[in-house]
């Protein structure tokens, strides 16, 4: 079996009329670009085209500078959002916790086993308890306390550290705070939070008890991006354990976090291959 | 292979006290009955205690009056909430339903092949759209009209068809009517609606169309006893299907069907299997 | 929310080599024909290009015909299979069944309700048992018994009707006979099979009493066409349901009849959606 | 809501025969032990009685030794296999692995944050690759290579280790190795070992890659007791991951990586917890 080239990725997106597709796929004919996979989807409630190509070059003078150059006054025509990922391309990923280590503890498997294609580059708490995890994945650990009064001092730090980092992504793996408008509209769409709970059920405090009061036979998980409107940003995935009434909710918290990290790891996989795309308060997902 | 005996099924409940094991199983023992299969629980919060045991009878003599007038007494030392089922009892059942007939065309399938070990006695509706669908069953159907109006009065007349076939069990299999108070208490604990989102998330009027505007990545159903409060009693199954963005509306609604369906006959079958317990606002399912 | 205009289905596979996307989509946008979705995938063991395209046409004076003298020259260059499905095309599909009644049951509601956008034109069985089904849907039913001096014959009555009946697709909803190898032949990638288990585990006679005997914990069930290696045609659809060891061979066996039904209408739907290509002895299905 | 007092769990198996329960949960009641939770099961083909009991010592003067002393009298009678389990009873476990990290990293995370009430006491490899994972964890790691020469001897260091380090169970975390049928017999009923498919299907050298030629839609793992047939031991637990036609053989792998290392899990949870038992080929578990 041949392995497998890594290929360049294109995606973009612009309102819905005729010519999108031909656009980019006839760019990519005349650029002698062999194209291994697309999706497009056309939204008809939102009337916003999108569409995700892996593509491998065949010329050997093919640049990145190139296909701006040639491809960024067609792509104007139509208004089009689009962008070019590298083959390989690691982005850069700070990830933000509280004391729950499930879903930091999968995410840096993943990166150190080279199952997702990222580069962990901070790590970043309002707590010191994860420090020792961190450390042997030889990752630096900020642990940046808050309080009600030094939420906003807090955010700012966290800000700094964000841009020293030069962070393409942030992920809110169980941080347990709630960010501020302006931090939220900072990190809007370039975040992924995960919900403990299926959303929209069970929004506030305690969700796994919540669920247990009402004997719910099923317990899930959101991964969403922030947005203005913290627990309510578009959905990226979800996913669900059955449980039963032999499960309290200290029960329901373990089955809950099994859920959690596969699920915060499916969306963050998909993001950084570049399957997803912002559709107003939704996503669009290709072959997630 | 040697074809299975069917069990009687023996369920009880009742304050958690030591004791409550051995009472019945001592009497199974003394009464010659052999255990096939034993599930308790004890609620810890509720501080109940449930028990369901498939026995098969080894005494040519055994009857159904004998074992109530020998274990009559020793449960009420324990305020035990008791029943005996013999094999193969079939629970009457009455199915409500409107014009959807997915659910109804699904129950009828498992009764007739004897998945379902039930005996639909009748069928009510309040539109005339199903009638064929019984008839080809050879279920007599009740076509009631309902108007806001005549609400009481329409109420009055299925409770006369519930008495009048001896209904054990109500299954309102997508009945697009909220009933009234006095109907949800009529009914309290011995029918079982199906309702189509996973609760408790989109209550309310069209559920599909508010998961597809939060562009939700799964949808669910949810099986529950009805009671006074009608979308919120307790949960005896819940099911769901994954969607993608290119689902509109109306494929969620599809989408729904499919698992609305399968997790309404899942409840139904439980429930006739004396599987299923009320607990509060909760319920116990025994290897459901 | 608007209604979805059904699309006109285009589908293409040919040797891998660049341009073939180019020759589709270029020849879509002069022809003025909206495109709504794209799948493509290049197989890069087989060396093949598969494409689906949903799309629009815009042009009022657009015809299949037009469509079919413009694109057969571009197509011919590529050495292109490719075929265009007209919005809402019923296909003429005949099915087989023996004495189980679950998977014509299922197919039969899903026509009856558009969930399969199929025409349902004739049921051939070796029993009479079905035969009411059938006629209640309306359906003509022939009854063609089988023995092994007779196979022969029977198929030859069968080979009959299927022409009759001007039919597009075979689906053998457990019709419980293995076929000839010229039928076989004769219904290569134009008949779907459903297995009653996950392939390729427990080929041959009782399946579910192997499994069983086995002890494993869940059943499936395979759909795949039929090609001249019975069992062995390439594989659709996957589904498979959690057992435990309170299940008998008679419990897997319902319980695997209701992932076979899911499994073949699943396996169904994608077929005639045109979404699944032959890949030798795989298949390409999209958004299945 | 209160917390969980961890119980005492007693699990017995015999021939089926009346009067196995009643001897267990007369006792109970007559020693004052408040029973939790019951599970019984009567396997009609093996004529095998199996039960599970959680249970509460309400007596102050509760101790293992008379528990011991009062029921090993009447479990004789029934030949009852019998054993007794302290609350939080730590399962010394010996773990063995090559080079593949995902099911030893799943289950030292288990380990480390108490998910999995076991104690890892000793990690046995045939490669030195993972042993800084084992040192984090401060555990020993013993590298001990093998050749097809060194079988034998290499096996019996293997035995000194699970013995020096008073092995309950040895857990086959992708061990790469076929043991010996000596030590398939040594290890018989105390191993678990994890295959990487979903058995009985593609049994024997590289299964992702026979399952990528045959086009499944779902790839699986099997979790099962070792006995003197390797891959054909007494099944635990089974997983499945959806794939689909863009997955190549490497694909499968990965995803099949994230299957297995949730059924070892299960498995290993599942028989620390008591809730398996043999039953012939085949397994009984209660509440998995």
């Amino acid at each position: 079996m041949k392995s497998k080239t890594a290929p360049w990725i294109f995606t973009a997106s612009c309102p819905s009329i005729i010519g999108t597709v031909d656009v980019v796929t006839r760019y990519m004919a005349q650029a002698g670009n062999y194209i291994d996979e697309i999706h497009s989807f056309d939204d008809r409630e939102s009337g916003r085209f999108f569409i995700r190509i892996e593509f491998l070059p065949q010329n050997a003078n093919f640049s990145e500078e190139a296909f701006n150059a040639e491809f960024t006054e067609r792509a104007a025509e139509f208004s089009m959002d689009w962008s070019l990922t590298a083959p390989n391309h690691k982005q850069k990923v700070a990830i933000m916790v509280s004391k729950y280590d499930h879903c930091l503890n999968d995410l840096l498997y993943r990166f150190r086993t080279g199952q997702l294609n990222i580069d962990v580059t901070v790590i970043i708490s309002n707590h010191p308890d994860l420090e020792d995890l961190a450390k042997w994945h030889g990752i630096p650990y900020y642990h940046l306390p808050i309080t009600a009064d030094t939420k906003l001092e807090q955010e700012a730090q966290v800000r700094e550290l964000i841009e020293q980092y030069d962070t393409e992504l942030v992920v809110l793996a169980r941080y347990m705070q709630v960010l501020s408008p302006s931090m939220c509209e900072y990190l809007d769409g370039r975040a992924i939070n995960i919900h403990h709970s299926l959303l929209p059920g069970f929004k506030g405090a305690r969700p796994y008890h919540q669920a247990w009061e009402k004997g719910v036979k099923m317990v899930g998980a959101t991964a969403h991006y922030v947005n203005n409107d913290l627990d309510e940003g578009p959905i990226i995935s979800q996913g669900i354990q059955v449980v039963n009434h032999a499960h309290y909710a200290e029960d329901l918290i373990a089955k809950g976090q099994d859920i959690e990290r596969v699920t915060l790891f499916n969306a963050v996989k998909c993001h950084v291959e570049k399957r997803v795309f912002l559709n107003g308060k939704r996503t669009v997902v290709f072959g997630g």
